[in-house]
Parts: structure tokens; C-alpha cells; sequence
């Protein structure tokens, strides 16, 4: 359980006083206002503010379009031909603020989006909690053998114990190091900035991550995609329910259009007309390489991937 | 008048019927939304929405700095050394849409400022509306003469009747071509996307931008400032007395810190040292160029500039 | 023809003097370098300067995934993986910069890609020279019927005659009337920051255009699309040509990838497994919107679009 | 000594063949391009391409402003000119490409600012080396008592010595767990993206980061500062060399308007005026808080800070 009782106080305080407000509001989304999704052993996101919801996004191509657009087509529909289309700026107009405590190995990975804004814990200034992520027995997997960047089958019995007993006791060491180092009991006490370097990449930091729309659904696409790694992709599977809440239309619109669709090359849609037209395509007669061919037809269904 | 009836019944609709929210409201900023604030002889800014106020700022900090600044100092003077200390993350978590009309000239200058969202009014799409800026008389201004960017005095009798009679005959004419060139009675009327060529650079335009605290200061410093030509900088003033409503503390800390600072180079600081020490510097001596010594002793309100 | 002869003997000085550089060279892109490639009736896009080649994609790739993947995959095989899976940071590694001289209402829609850096000449500071954008006849066409944001047929006879003749009489007036405002013979001269707003949208300006590689393949993905309008598409075909030149392997995949490809949604997947079953999938039966189904249809080559 | 001998005979080979280009070249980079500086007592900043030099600025404003500057200003006072009011685009048109080689903890605040690309070697995809950061022993700083946010003093006998003992022993027992856990000799094997996560803040990582100029100089600004933690303010430092052989004009002026420089407030710079008519201004009578006041007075050089 990864908030303290004040924390849970604290909340209960910002969600017993509604204001009233002119702006737009997402009933979907003010169910969730500062409340703490759980996520790994010590994690969260909560929603911290937003802004628009799924009326500003076709309020604004509005302004793009100008008023012919307004009998011609519903909201949902002209949100599904955005998308479709790749007018992005629309999405843009609505922005939300997260509250992300995660491991500092997740962190690295969430950063290298760089199109948002953040406010994360200076472990420069202030010192960090004893809280590292330990995985569930059912996510410590082995190395793949296949792919270089992922995950085999999980690891069983001597192995599994003996892994979860090194990152438990690495971490309580290097924690206790930490303490000892800064310790002013006797000593002057190491700099806070020099201390944390002794600390390992499963520590639980935090921050403030503010997006717009758009950049977040490219951030989920990646991130709640099957390939992307389990600890980073919770985190985006998380947020896919706090958005459908919140804007529901667009992200239907992003589900089928983006999560559940694929992108074909000019040769993989050649290749789809030649099927539909009855021919028998090969990989050789394909024009594309072993690994692009085993892709498509994954893709198509056709062959266990 | 730049707004319809139409658009009067719609503000108001818009303003009838407040909404409870958890979010944190800013009650400076509520008196302003969806209401137009002229600027020019047809333009206006209206806020459309926001997200954060001063304590949200505050707030990104202190994830930031940890618990500890929380005793140790007051909301303003947290803010006044964020501004100081050019901490500009915490300022990125507050954000404002506006929705804004403004001629075509503006909006080239405006849109150079990249870190903000756009959605504009395409004249691809839509025909525009028969509106164009016309200089008040007394902001008919001559070419400088001592800055080839810039203004010098004010043009009078028949120079100033000359160029109001050019900008508008050749704004009606442009229109009325535009017109016969889109009309579809008895021809087939020229594509809008071509058509719109013909339109000069003060036709009026419209869109939908939002953008982050953090850097609207940046664009606020840079066309409120007294050498940003007067009609972006009357837009800039417009939102300065907006933002101060919405956040004063970090208004406050912007006004002080930067529209009523200075940088130094360290040439300059040396000279101001030396001043202070009691030593009679000169241009000569300061190893400044004439042009930085000019604006140098400027700014210190020793010569009038 | 749009250089002056000045121009010309600029850019023979500017290619007769090569420099010995220990930095990556691109042979086919040092042929372009500063060399005017005529776009419409007085534009240009010139290649000013470039950084990276083929190599420096692969090279950054490899400093991500370590020097396993040396030996596993070609060059060129590697770029297709990196375009194939959205891994765009490698391809961010190469930037080049162009000299474009090109129609305001051009650079209008072009300055809509933020994610690039931009010198333009500045009309506040300097007087812009009498050449506008007349389309060449076969590309005056009328609005299209069906689309709002394209066109028709070709115009003809006196419908275009007209047209022609209104473009050329207007823009000459409006650029008269920029003359006669600045003119300060007997009079002091509107300043040039105010007296440019009487130039219409089809005169040309200029700038230098700074861009790494992937964002230079999403503004082209978009700009050299059928449906992009023809006075951009025909820049970014120029500089699709170039960059075929400066990094072919790059260009050979995003070719394939993004102007040859498309992108089906959950839904269309769907369809096209079902009619690779052999089931005879309508409109009706497909979840698809009437818009969606054509877009489907014409993709297949089904129907023609 | 940071290097291999396979990376040192790499390095030669590609400083072995210069290659003619036509494009602008900066002699003082091409010394420096592909050789390691070194930092730390692992780290290097390697140069790997850059684009531009001094002219180009100049260039680039020069379209900006029309063949009038040519006349007017030799290059370097244009430079300055540009830097002074913050005219920032010009600078944005050079670019540089850096391999450098790091402690996770210094890219953690590195990767902080945005405006960059960025090709970091996957711990996801490869295995780290065995290779951390450790302080030599006059960098071994206390906690500040007077910033939450610096270092004091430098610690000295057991209590250095014990921090060093600290610091060598856990790096050395995760990297030795990290193996044990990779280790596929008698079990399967973790899978890197897993076993990453016990690794400590102070090992080496690698990045290729690629930048504009003007973007480098707010990094520099920040990070070569006085106040930067010593890890980070290295490379600015080595990085700040480097570019004064890059572009000795824009780094001169870099060096006196923003590393030398100093942003006074509205009410510091009246305080100096107060002062210099002859006033003896106190902190009482200021208007400034007494940190503010510190702050300025440490500034002119009248109290020691």
C-alpha cells in the first residue's frame, strides 16, 4: 500500500470541497481527481489536474474548420476522422497532470519522451524513501532467446529464489550504505548529491508529468504496446482506463485506430492485394525480408507468431 | 465590435452554467472566461480554458524539494526564487487556452514562438470574413530613422490621409477579388485554397493556442517589452493583465524579474563596480562598443535614450 | 528564373573551394550544396548545409543496442527494422538545412511543423521584392465538390483568363501601394513593419529551414501526400529528391514505409482477414462508417477512388 | 584511461582520411572531432559531427534582416549584437554531436533538458560494463549546512576513507550480482531488462546527444554554473572548451552576456541607481527580502558571499 495515512488524509481533503467552475469538466475524470492507482508493489498514478475533454477536441478543429463542419457530422465521427487522419493539433487542447511514483529504471524509460513537462523528486535536496520495486514471482522471466530486448519463460524454483533473495538484500544494502553515509550522527555526513549514487535503479522515485493529448497517446501507443516491458507497460495500461474515463470518444477513436491498428509498407499492402486477388504469396515472392515476412503474417493471423 | 450576436448568446450560454469540479479553480481567471477582450479594430483574446494556479506551482516545487520547504517559506517567496533562480519547470504545470483573433501579420510574428499548441482557421477549408486592420491615426507611424526595425513619430495631414485611403481601397479591392474569384454564380469559382492568395497580410485570422506559464513568460517578455512592434505588443498587454488575475504571486515575481529587470553582461557589471567604487568610467574605458555603452548608461537612467 | 546573377556567382565561389573535413561526407549530397533547384515561378530550395549520412543512423543504433547487432544485419537492413518498429532517435541524428525561397501562404502552412529551427527574412526590418505567385494555367483549378479542403477540375477559358488577370492586377496594385507608403520622397515614409501588411499572401518570402532527418520524413510523409496542397507538395517532391541523393538507404525505407504504406485500423485489419477467409465483407457488416469503408475500399484498389 | 585499445585504433583510422566537402568548416573542431576528452575517472565527451560555425550565424541573421547588416557591423559585433537581445534563432542554426559517456546520476539531470536527440545505450539490449564512478577524494564533499542543495566541506581521515570503502564495496557486489543473476551457466538466465534494476546510480552509461547551438549555451549556462553539482559542471566545463574552439565569436559572447553576466530585478536595478546618486540603500530600505538582498550585494562585490 503505497500511500502513508497522511497522504490518504490529504486526499480525502482535496476531494470533499468542489468548486464550482466555468471551464469544461469530464464527469469521467473527476471521479478520479487524486485518487492513487496502485501500480507495481509501491507505485501510482493519480490524476493531479486536466484540462478539456472530448467536446474541445472538436471545438477546435472547429476553429480549423470553421462552421460548415458543425451539421455534417457527429462529434464522435469527425473525432475518428481526425485521428484517422492524423490531425493531431485537436488532441493537443487537452492537457492532463499526473502524480507517478515508479522505479527509477521506469523513470529512465518514461523520459526519453520528451514532449512534457516534469517535476520529479530531487534526490539532490531531499532524501529518498527505503522503497525498491521487488518483482511478483510471475514476472521474474528469463532472458529471451529470440529477441535481445525481451522476456522468456518466467524463472522457476532455485533460480526464481535466488534472484529475488539478491535484489532484496541488494537493495536493504545499499539503502543501509546510503543512511550510514549520510548520517550526521558523529560524522559531517556526505553530501545528499553524492549519497544517492550508491542507490540502485529499483528505488521508487517520483514526479509531476504534465501532456498534452496527442503526445500521450503516442506515449501509450509504445508503452502499452505487447512489447514494450512489463514495468513501464502497467504503468501505460493504467492510464488507458483514466483516459477512456475522460475522454471517451477519442480514445475509442485511439483504441482502434492506433493500439489495434498496423501499419502495412507498399510492399506488405501489394502483397495484401495479391492475396485478396487469389494468388499464393510466398516470402520469396514477397519482396520482403524473413523478418518482415514472419511480421506480416503474424499480423494477418495466418501464422502462430 | 468584433463579436455576433451569435457569439454574445453563445459566451453567455457559456457563462450560465457553472459546474462543480475537484480540480483547483483560480476565481481571478473564472471572471474572464469564454468573455472577449478587444485589441485592435477587430481582434480580441478570450481565455477558454486553464489548468493550475499559484499553488499549483508551488506544489510542482515542492514534489521537487520535498517536504522540507514547506515550513520554511511562504507561497510568494517560494515563487520569487523560483522566477530568481530561473527554475522554470514549476511554472510549466500551470496552462492557459486562448482563443484569439488577430490579424495575419500578428500571427506570423506570434506563431515563430514554437512550445505552444495551435489550431488555426484554414482558409483552405473556409472562406474568411471581410476584416481587416486599419491603423488608428495615431498609430500611423513613420520608418525610424536611427533603427531600420522600429517606428518614428507619427504621420500627419495628407501623408496619413494618403496611406489610410491605400491600406483601405486595397483591402476592399482584395476582397472583392477574392469574392469574384470564389463565386460560383455562372462559373465554376476557383479553388479556396488558391483564392485565399489574393488576401493581404491584414485580413484578420483566428485560432485556438495554448501554451504553458513557463512559456508565456517567455513570449509575454519578449513582445510586452517596449521594442515589440505595438500591434503584437497591445495582445501581450491584454494577456499580461489576464495572467495577473489568474496567478498574481507569479505575475508579481514575472513583473519584478524580468519586464522590469535588466541582464548585465559582465562588462557591465565590472563598469557598475567601478562605479560604485567611486571611478568616473566613460565609454572609453569600459571596453563596452558605443552601442552597448548607449544602451548601458540608459539603463541606468544616466543619459535619456 | 529566380537567382540574381550576383546569386549565381555566389554559389560557384561557395562550390569552389572544398575543405578537407575529418567529418562523415555524403558525395551525393555535396553535389546539391548551394546549388537552386527551381520550385513554382520565382521559389527555390538550395541545400545550405547537412550532418550525418546512412552511417550515422546505423552508428547511433548501435550506441543503443551495444555491438551485438554488428554483425546480425546489414546497413541497410538495419534502417528498414529502425523505420519499421517507429524507432525515429536514430534518424533525428542527421540534420540538414535548406534556403527556401517560397509564397507566404506556402510558409504559412509549412511553419505549422514546429519542430525545426527558422531564420526568415524579417519584412519589420528590410523591404520584400516585387515577386508574387502566379499559378501556371494548368494549376488554376476550381473547389472541389466533394472535398472542402481540395480541388476540382482544371479551370478554363475565361473563367481562368480572369483569374490570371485579377492575381496579376492585385498583386501589382498592393505592391505599388507598398512602394508609395514607404517612398520617402517628400514625405516621411510609413515604417516597413506596418506598410507590409498591404502585401497579399501570395508574394514570396524567404528562410533558412533547419531540421533533423525524422522530422524532415514527417513533414514530408504529410506534405508530399496526394491530398497536400500542390503549391507545398511540389517543395517537398523537390526535397524528397534530394534526400533520396543524401541518404538513400534511409529514403528507400521511409519510401516504402510511409509514402508507399498506410495504416488500417483494428477494424480494417479485421476486414481484410475476413475477406482473406473468403467471407464477402460489406459495408453493412463491416463496423465501419460509409467514409471509412470507401477510404478502405479505394486503399485495396477495390474501388476506385 | 576511458578508451579501449580497439576504440583508440578506431578513433585513428576515422581521423585518418579527411574527405574534401564544400560545406562550411570550423579548423578548431575538426581538431577535436571523434578524440576523447576525458572526464572523470571513466567518462569522456567525444565530438562525432557538428554543422556550422561562426559565419553561419552571421548568415542566418543576415536573411533575417536583408543585405543592409552586411555593411554595417563586422561579424562579431553582430554576434554580440544577437546575444545581447537575445535575437536566438541565428544560433539555433549550428549544431553539434556529442558521444559522451557518463554516471547514470549526471544523465538523469542532464537528460532533463528537453530540446535535444538523444541515442543512449540500452541496458534493455545489452550488458553494462563493470565500470562506476567513484570520487576522488577532494570531491568527497559533506552536506551543505546552509544550502539543502550543495556541498560543504570535503570530508577527510575515517570518514572519507569509510565513504570510499562504501562506495567501492556495493558497487562492486550489485555489478557481481548482476552477473550471477544474467549468468545462463547452469539456469536460464534473468533477463537484462530485469537484472539492470540492481545496478547503482554512479555506473557508466553512454549517449550519443546531438544539440543546437543556442540550446548547448542554456545548458552551459546552467550547468557550468558556479552553483551545478561538480559531477555535471566537468562536462559543461569540457564541453564550454570545445565550443570556444567551435565558434570563438559566439563563445566570447557567450562567455560576457550569460556566464559572466547577471539578471538584476526591477527593484535590484533601482537599488544600483539609489546607489550610484550617492543613497545608502539597506536591505530594510530595498524592498528586497533578506535573501534577495544577499543575493545582490554578493553580486556587486560589497560582502563577501
Amino acid at each position: 500500500m503505497p500511500l502513508t495515512d497522511d497522504q490518504i488524509a490529504e486526499i480525502a481533503e482535496l476531494r470533499a470541497h468542489p468548486q464550482p467552475t466555468l471551464r469544461a469538466t469530464a464527469p469521467g475524470m473527476e471521479k478520479h481527481l487524486y485518487l492513487a492507482h496502485d501500480v507495481l508493489d509501491h507505485g501510482f498514478v493519480r490524476v493531479v489536474d486536466y484540462m478539456g475533454d472530448d467536446s474541445a477536441i472538436v471545438q477546435a478543429a472547429r476553429v480549423s474548420y470553421g462552421a460548415g463542419t458543425k451539421k455534417s457530422r457527429d462529434d464522435s465521427g469527425l473525432i475518428r476522422y481526425l485521428m484517422r487522419h492524423w490531425h493531431s493539433t485537436p488532441f493537443e487542447m487537452c492537457e492532463i497532470k499526473l502524480h507517478v511514483k515508479l522505479p527509477v529504471f521506469v523513470a529512465r524509460q518514461w523520459i526519453r519522451h520528451r514532449t512534457a513537462n516534469v517535476n520529479e523528486y530531487s534526490a539532490r535536496y531531499s532524501i529518498l524513501d527505503r522503497e525498491f520495486y521487488i518483482p511478483a514471482p510471475e514476472h521474474l522471466a528469463a532472458q529471451s532467446t529470440v529477441n535481445n530486448q525481451g522476456r522468456g519463460d518466467v524463472l522457476e524454483g532455485d533460480e526464481a529464489a535466488r534472484v529475488l533473495e539478491i535484489l532484496k538484500a541488494d537493495s536493504t544494502r545499499a539503502y543501509d550504505s546510503y543512511e550510514a553515509m549520510l548520517s550526521q550522527d558523529g560524522q559531517q555526513g556526505l553530501a545528499r548529491e553524492l549519497a544517492r549514487m550508491n542507490l540502485p535503479a529499483n528505488i521508487y522515485t517520483q514526479w509531476y508529468w504534465k501532456v498534452d493529448l496527442h503526445n500521450l497517446f503516442h506515449f501509450l501507443r509504445l508503452r502499452a504496446d505487447a512489447h514494450a516491458q512489463y514495468e513501464i507497460r502497467i504503468y501505460a495500461e493504467t492510464i488507458c482506463r483514466i483516459v477512456a474515463d475522460w475522454v471517451p470518444a477519442a480514445y475509442a477513436a485511439f483504441e482502434d485506430y492506433r493500439l489495434g491498428g498496423a501499419t502495412l509498407s507498399g510492399k506488405a499492402l501489394e502483397c495484401v492485394k495479391r492475396k485478396l486477388a487469389g494468388e499464393a504469396v510466398t516470402q520469396e515472392t514477397s519482396g520482403m525480408s524473413k523478418g518482415e515476412w514472419r511480421e506480416f503474417e503474424a499480423l494477418l493471423g495466418q501464422t502462430p507468431r
